[in-house]
């Protein structure tokens, strides 16, 4: 992906700042960990620091010191998970604050200008996301919409620094799915992402829908499944046809004790780690694991020192990235059949992202 | 002081990492941060995770990645903090954990060797630590306590890599202050530290009584005051005499949102800073006030983002540090009074240690 702030080689994973901050880490950490692009959220952003912070900071790259891309999100996901919260007209919808219950409004054109004045890299449009199960009426208004809107916000005037990806719904339902990338595709935008999943189907649905709908987009352009960071998720997508990814997966387990390895992943609260002074992961050449024993990942824990979810994070983003660079270097040595073969997770230890 | 693990120039500020663990700082950090020497604390490492644990991972450098001197304390402040759930008798003290309520002793002999065979460089004596004000019956029982566990903890058998640092006591009392002083420093032991201060009394009356009492310690050795950490306090400190110090506070004061600057404190939660794109100390070259602006931090501590306790941390060591540096570097090149004169810390904004 050629992107105003540098390439993005795919397929890539990227870490998710909510908050223009990836909890725990420092943007020279990120780099270290081989992050290509960060994420942060629309919606988080709009209501805390704000428009006005963020552009008299000189946008957000500079606000949080990462000079790399930036992908936001719209928001969508975030206000549909808001449930009583909010209310969804055909023009937009309109929320209340988690922080301090006041009203907000979102549409296809405030969100696309918020995120071009901010100055990402990547703009998602404003979409309607559904949580699973849901009624087909549900979903095909979700369709619609989305449709609806991605035409708005492709109207909104154009800068040059900001590329707007559509998105792509319609639950489970394949018919619906390839409505919504039919009708998205026609409007060529420069990148597509699949939205409305990871949100309550089984994994097996999840990676069926993602293959079925990656078939139906260009690919020429970017594909991107939304909300998707464990490691048997993202090889099942690049296996699928997707070339990013984000998740607060590999973060948010960092930060509760939980180690992602290609073994399975390890709670760092199991007692018999306590007195286990082999590294992390030894496979692993990150400082974490290069420097410090379970044991002492353990201690920090059971102490509840800042540094546990420090450097779990760190080891969790890139143990993730330096699978995507494999898989990368296997997609180009025309290996990916025998990578994805040797790169079997222990199903019994992953938790769902 | 030429310890085992290095050579540590003084005046210093040994950042204190009371759980093998520095707060919210990597020993990387730490070491970016010019800290020379960190502190970590018997009573917390005896009940976990142990001296099993640290002894089978090869000593505390080894368990907590940090290979220059570490200094243990004795535990004593912290068992006598505990009030009601400790017992004090002449031989020992008995204390019930704050973790899980089980009963432990320590006695002069026990808490020696403990911080021997966990590798301390500096191991402090077991001493009886009193809250003030007290009563000249406590404060009198105190030192001829902390002079016979001295005394006990001298005569455990000396492993080559730790040296043994003797504590006076006497609260404010000058007469018992000397008297303790001076049964100390007949045990010759390589290093002194003036306790039972920063527990209560005010500045004026901590600042008098160290001054006193260093003047009653060896000039050719090592005189540490406990428990001191803020600009102003070390500086008086130095004035006083003194080579060492160490308190939570530069570290506390980072996860709280204050930053440490010589101009006063900053509080990272005022309302002026939201909008201040301006580095946090312009006169700081440490990586936080060149990387971010107030602006950003403030929007950390808002968010209850971890970078926010991690870079005010890091900055509030390395600018104490970056202080004691230009304090060694006056008073090698004799302009004390100079460096004295010139560093005056605003007062009203500081708060007390």
């Amino acid at each position: 992906m050629q992107l105003a702030h540098g390439t993005v080689e795919t397929p890539c994973f990227m870490p998710v700042g909510t908050a223009a901050a990836v909890k725990a880490l420092t943007p020279a950490e990120l780099l270290a960990a081989q992050a290509q692009i960060v994420l942060a959220n629309t919606y988080h952003l709009w209501l805390r620091p704000g428009l006005d912070t963020i552009e008299a900071a000189g946008g957000i790259h500079r606000f949080m010191a990462w000079d790399r891309p930036i992908l936001t999100d719209s928001g969508g996901f975030q206000v549909f998970s808001l449930e009583s919260r909010r209310r969804l007209d055909d023009d937009g919808v309109t929320f209340a604050s988690h922080l301090d219950g006041s009203e907000h409004r979102f549409t296809p054109e405030n969100v696309a200008e918020f995120q071009q004045r901010i100055g990402s890299d990547v703009a998602m449009v404003l979409d309607v996301c559904v949580k699973l199960p849901a009624s087909s009426e549900q979903l095909e208004r979700a369709v619609r919409l989305t449709t609806a809107w991605a035409r708005r916000a492709a109207a909104v005037p154009a800068r040059p620094q900001t590329k707007f990806f559509a998105i792509v719904q319609g639950g489970l339902d394949l018919e619906l799915r390839a409505r919504s990338a039919r009708e998205v595709v026609e409007l060529d935008f420069p990148g597509y992402a699949i939205g409305g999943l990871s949100v309550g189907e089984t994994r097996d649905e999840m990676y069926a829908t993602t293959r079925r709908t990656a078939a139906l987009l260009p690919v020429e352009k970017p594909r991107y499944l939304m909300g998707v960071g464990t490691m048997r998720d993202c090889v099942a997508a690049i296996d699928a046809g997707v070339d990013c990814f984000d998740s607060v997966y590999p973060t948010r387990c960092g930060r509760n004790g939980r180690a992602m390895t290609r073994g399975g992943e390890l709670n760092m609260f199991n007692a018999r780690f306590v007195a286990d002074f082999t590294p992390l992961d030894p496979s692993c050449d990150c400082s974490t694991c290069t420097t410090y024993s379970r044991a002492y990942l353990a201690h920090c824990f059971r102490s509840k020192e800042m540094l546990g979810p420090r450097l779990l994070s760190y080891h969790n983003v890139y143990a993730l990235n330096a699978l995507m660079c494999e898989a990368r270097e296997a997609i180009e040595a025309g290996q990916w059949g025998r990578f994805k073969a040797r790169t079997t997770f222990a199903q019994s230890s992953q938790i769902d992202g």
